[in-house]
């Protein structure tokens, strides 16, 4: 096989990302991977939609028709919401191919049935981009664990309500005001409520839980609390005293437990969240031996998600690779 | 073969650490490996310092001893200085012994032929630990590099000097005082020419040059300056309009050729590098696809060094079982 055949599962601006970086970057990944990278099938919900694609690949809105495609190897999935996102991936395992989300809700509920359906299958599955966008967190905390023991994540991991709280404290918006921005700006969807309740953050949370302690809290024992009620006056009274709040997901273990939050919580200047402002996602790991650790940079965005993906893409088919050179030296 | 046998080159503070971080790890690293990790034998300088190593361990000022241990398959070095270094990294090549270095200086120079020997000897090279210690830089870039263009690096590198700016500033001492207090709290040796001047970051910078744009610039153009003749004034001076001196070491790539320096930038608040303090190290990537991305985190230190090292050492093994598996594999 001298082509890798992908799929993608949703063409929205995630979608488009994946399809561009594809695109642009198709000398690298020939190089990287000694095959070429073809886009076979494109999944849509609706047909009617002008889309600037090639006429080579199949457009559909038939999930059918993209499991039908000959030799399909890898699927990546950019649309919205569990199902019918979780059942597609499901026959795609079974099929054989290896997947790549971007799906945060879905895989905080279902990732661990998906890696264990995965790895009967002999497939992989690839989720940096459910978590911070194009901050590689997943891989870092996966290489870090090798020797560390992470004791506990504080993480800014929605943007959205980064932002509204950035523009609160700079621009002594209202919290109305400071969201309708967020909306202008293609931030905040037209139903926020995800990012300000803390919600989006809490999947992400869920899904670092699982890879770091390898389990997740039950659900309903975790304190989420958003934004909202946070006014213009608290935000500038803390503001005078060198603090600042700062929407925080916070992990860690105790006595066997999983712990986990996600809230408003007033940091001081030596905090590492302190200074992350606007759309940015940050993480600090305290960990055994390094100590402390943070990352930070755009946790959203076409192109930050996108090359998420394709970074994953990459991962997927050199672990397979591996996995599978070593299944026959073993049966040989 | 269920061992794997190490030697470390050097027992100083680094060396210790990754006896340490074997010895307390070492459950973790036979889960992760199949194997248990033995260390074998230990190069010393001064036969008559006591050291508590157990009784079966090798200790020898000999670099011979070291290299004649049955099946000895990786050397972690942490010794200070070129020569003898890069000779003992030479003789354990060719041996087929892996090797994990933490020497900035000796792997900015012979850095490109010591891989291109490693490669000839199929065995593999880890220096994860000679940049930014236990910030894991190097993997990140290598990941990044996979999508993503680097188009620029502004980075901390050395945690002394960025200790001095901080008290010069926190704390309104002068350079001569600040010095002495890094040098009272161990973080700056008793001849501190290379942290001040900026040289222990330019060789560091180097390793980065050579891993993102596969070369060196030659190393008399780049400009080094170091931080001796900023003065409190300055500092405060700089304060005062609310932006800081940051020792950044600098690298990009314009019309086919490297550009590098170090020296002291004035940043404002908005920079990335603005709020690093004390002994941190932290890296600022401007990126094709994710964006503005950084990294935080210490930057030297025993334990987070030797982190970084046992980190290289699993990926190395990992690397090279792959690598041996598709020989097999193609020459079956």
């Amino acid at each position: 096989m001298t082509v890798i055949r992908a799929a993608l599962l949703g063409f929205g601006t995630v979608g488009q990302g994946v399809y561009e970086a594809i695109k642009t970057h198709q000398k690298r990944l020939q190089e990287r991977l000694g095959k070429k990278v073809e886009i076979a099938g494109v999944l849509i919900r609706d047909l009617r939609k002008q889309r600037s694609l090639p006429k080579h690949i199949l457009v559909t809105d038939n999930i059918e028709d993209i499991l039908a495609i000959d030799d399909l190897d890898i699927i990546f999935e950019a649309i919205v919401g569990n199902e019918p996102c979780y059942t597609y991936l499901n026959q795609a395992i079974e099929k054989g191919c290896h997947i790549i989300t971007a799906n945060k809700a879905m895989f905080a509920q279902f990732g661990t049935k998906l890696l264990e359906k995965a790895k009967q299958h002999r497939v992989q599955v690839g989720f940096e981009a459910t978590t911070a966008g194009g901050v590689p967190i997943i891989r870092t905390i996966e290489q870090l664990l090798q020797v560390n023991k992470i004791e506990k994540v504080e993480a800014i991991l929605n943007g959205t309500s980064n932002f509204i709280l950035s523009e609160m404290r700079k621009n002594k918006l209202s919290f109305p005001d400071a969201l309708q921005l967020a909306q202008e700006r293609g931030y905040a969807e037209a139903d926020p409520t995800n990012d300000i309740e803390g919600i989006d953050a809490f999947y992400k949370l869920m899904i670092l839980s699982e890879l770091i302690y390898g389990g997740q809290p039950e659900w309903r024992t975790v304190e989420k609390q958003g934004i909202r009620t946070l006014t213009s006056e608290k935000v500038q009274l803390a503001e005078q005293k060198q603090k600042r709040y700062k929407q925080i997901a916070s992990l860690t273990k105790k006595d066997g437990k999983v712990l986990a939050s996600v809230k408003p919580i007033l940091v001081n200047k030596a905090h590492p969240l302190y200074h992350v402002e606007d759309v940015d996602n940050a993480i600090k790991l305290e960990t055994s031996l390094i100590g402390t650790f943070t990352l930070q940079g755009p946790g959203a965005g076409k192109l930050p998600t996108a090359s998420a993906m394709v970074e994953d893409f990459i991962y997927v088919l050199e672990k397979d690779k591996s996995i599978k050179q070593q299944g026959e030296v073993v049966y040989s």
